[in-house]
């Protein structure tokens, strides 16, 4: 299958782009490489080594006999889009590319605005691609649980059967983003779900939840091949964080009470996920959602776990539980239904110990290169 | 009450500008002009002459006394929104500053992203002007009945109450919207519902139906506060257009079946549908909905009632069904509920024959002005 990955150069898109390509799959990376400039923004960088993309692409030609193809440009810039499209003709787009942090696109209305624009222009310019050079194409999209909210019932998998006054539909499962960045992809998945039902254009939308870990079979072989992993304040999230904050001896962040509960996927399924929706590839004009993560945890969950392994590591591990940043509900119910991966064959790494172990031992390793100045929240809700 | 009309130079915008300075309100107006700047791209204009809107105001001027003052400028442009607030501060804003046509938003891509990023960031722009410079400040924002889409449901007002496997929640309503332009109404109602909840800004969302009608108390007066009105296939609506194509002979275009129903109301009802909002102003942190409509029509049943009074009058008046350029259902469910605002004390204007024969004796004193080539749609969906 000729597979494009945009925002290949990311957290979860580099190793989506070494999954398929190890398979055989013809795979081309679409990237502005804007994550990186961002580092430089914020004063972050990630806890590992990361090489530039082109000597990642080489390393893996190197190891493996395989070619990744590389376009640099951004999908806000329709000439980049269009050109990637008539070049490669891809039959599934796997579309990461788009800024993913909630403290990110909260820090001011400049960041707001950039957020809602680089997401909602990108997606419209790769629908009208699809829709233009490659109706077959199935759009593989990245979504959030977090689009969701928490509301006071069962999260479903986008659609919810609703009776009502002695009537009933299948509608839009109602959404309650909690943050420019959520709300930017409430905002694409309506417009995707139109192109779906005025186009014809088969799409699936991946409601994913917090990826943590860092290894892949493939971004383990070669130090080159190394994924980033994020510990700061505005790109790091829940369990990686706390894993990296144990191994420096930082005191493990929780933003309030911490009952806020999650669904949460080890990276290793988020690549098993992507690699199951292009396998069976949604029909033409079928908008079809699935909420991708593999448990629940509360936030306080993780962090006793995380601190019950460090302290069996001989570290210490102290819970502060800070002023949340965020307007979030701290106790609510939770419950989301996630079977449709589970029945096109997922077969979930549930959090183990030793993961938390092996990110601790990480995260040791490169203990040098944590900075201690950007872990704490910088951005505010209110 | 200081009251800043944004998008005060058009159709709804100015008659609801003239209708606040008439009561006494300080009225000022935040319009980029760019309205007349579609009329040039298309081709197209307003069946009745309209002057400049500096014209407009220093008739206002003459003829009340009352002085509107007018900022020309973008709300995208944030130097602009900044000015405006610190200088007038509003204590609220009736936001009609948006690309308001579905088929313009359908034209091709370029149109559908400017629609998408103009309505959005407008908004966005408005919001962090509330929340920085005049949090007490209310925001009327004009949305659009088409949010909803068609659902095999009653339509309620922004939220319904879910029952769901023995729990319940009052969650947003569902949003299916059929176009760009519709979309980016629903991206502003999910922006601005969690601005409410995040920042405690006080909303309301008018999900406006299609508004027919072109007098209101305050336009009639002089020809140089005549409102515009639009007849061609991008911009003009269904019951204004069918009143113009009967004056000057050329076929009511129905497109399709003409089964669609939708919700439509009289100008001089949006007038007061936007004033019973001002003066009941949504509490801080609440995000208010209303329908904003006074009765429900199919447009089959629109273009026969129009049909009727014109032959009453002598004229012809054929009905065309031509092949949908939208994508939507012909024929369908609809009942949408709208109680909160006649529970405010709305007085609907109901649709009367006198309003047709006005309308089309309106046209036919300005039959010359009509060009035939832009009835027509020329944009599709498909």
């Amino acid at each position: 299958m000729r597979i494009l990955i945009a925002g290949g150069d990311g957290f979860c898109g580099w190793p989506t782009a070494l999954h398929f390509s190890q398979r055989g799959h013809e795979v081309a990376i679409v990237d502005s490489l804007i994550r990186r400039k961002w580092d430089e923004e914020l004063g972050t960088q990630s806890l590992t080594p990361i090489r530039t993309l082109e000597e990642r692409v080489a390393a893996w030609r190197e190891l493996t006999g395989k070619e990744i193809q590389v376009y640099i440009g951004d999908l806000t810039d329709w000439s980049v889009v269009e050109r990637v499209f008539r070049e490669f003709q891809p039959e599934a787009i796997v579309h990461y590319a788009e800024q993913r942090s909630a403290p990110y696109s909260m820090i001011d209305r400049e960041h707001a605005v950039f957020t809602q624009v680089n997401n909602v222009v990108g997606t419209l310019n790769v629908l009208y691609a699809i829709k233009e050079i490659t109706p077959d194409c199935h759009l593989i999209k990245l979504g959030t649980m977090g689009e969701y909210g928490t509301p006071n019932i069962d999260i479903e998998e986008g659609y919810i059967r609703i009776q009502h006054k002695g009537r009933e539909d299948v509608l839009p499962y109602p959404k309650q983003p909690f943050s420019f960045y959520h709300l930017s992809k409430v905002h694409d998945s309506h417009n995707i779900m139109f192109c779906c039902k005025a186009w014809g254009i088969r799409a699936t939308d991946l409601n994913q939840g917090v990826v943590y870990g860092l290894w892949t079979d493939e971004t383990r072989l070669d130090e080159r091949l190394y994924n980033r992993v994020d510990y700061d304040g505005v790109f790091g999230t829940a369990l990686n964080r706390f894993c990296i904050q144990a191994a420096v001896g930082h005191e493990l962040t929780v933003y309030g009470k911490g009952g806020q509960t999650r669904g949460f996927l080890d990276i290793r399924d988020t690549v098993q996920c992507i690699e199951l929706a292009a396998m069976h590839p949604a029909d033409h004009g079928e908008f079809r959602v699935f909420n991708q993560f593999t448990e629940q945890f509360s936030v306080l969950e993780l962090a006793e776990r995380v601190q019950r392994v460090a302290q069996q590591m001989g570290l210490r591990a102290e819970i502060a539980h800070l002023p949340n940043p965020r307007v979030e509900k701290e106790e609510h119910y939770y419950n989301a239904i996630h079977t449709k991966l589970v029945d096109l064959g997922l077969k979930p790494h549930l959090l183990s110990d030793e993961l938390i172990r092996d990110l601790i031992q990480t995260a040791m390793k490169y203990r040098d290169r944590v900075r201690f100045e950007v872990i704490k929240p910088n951005a505010t809700w209110r």
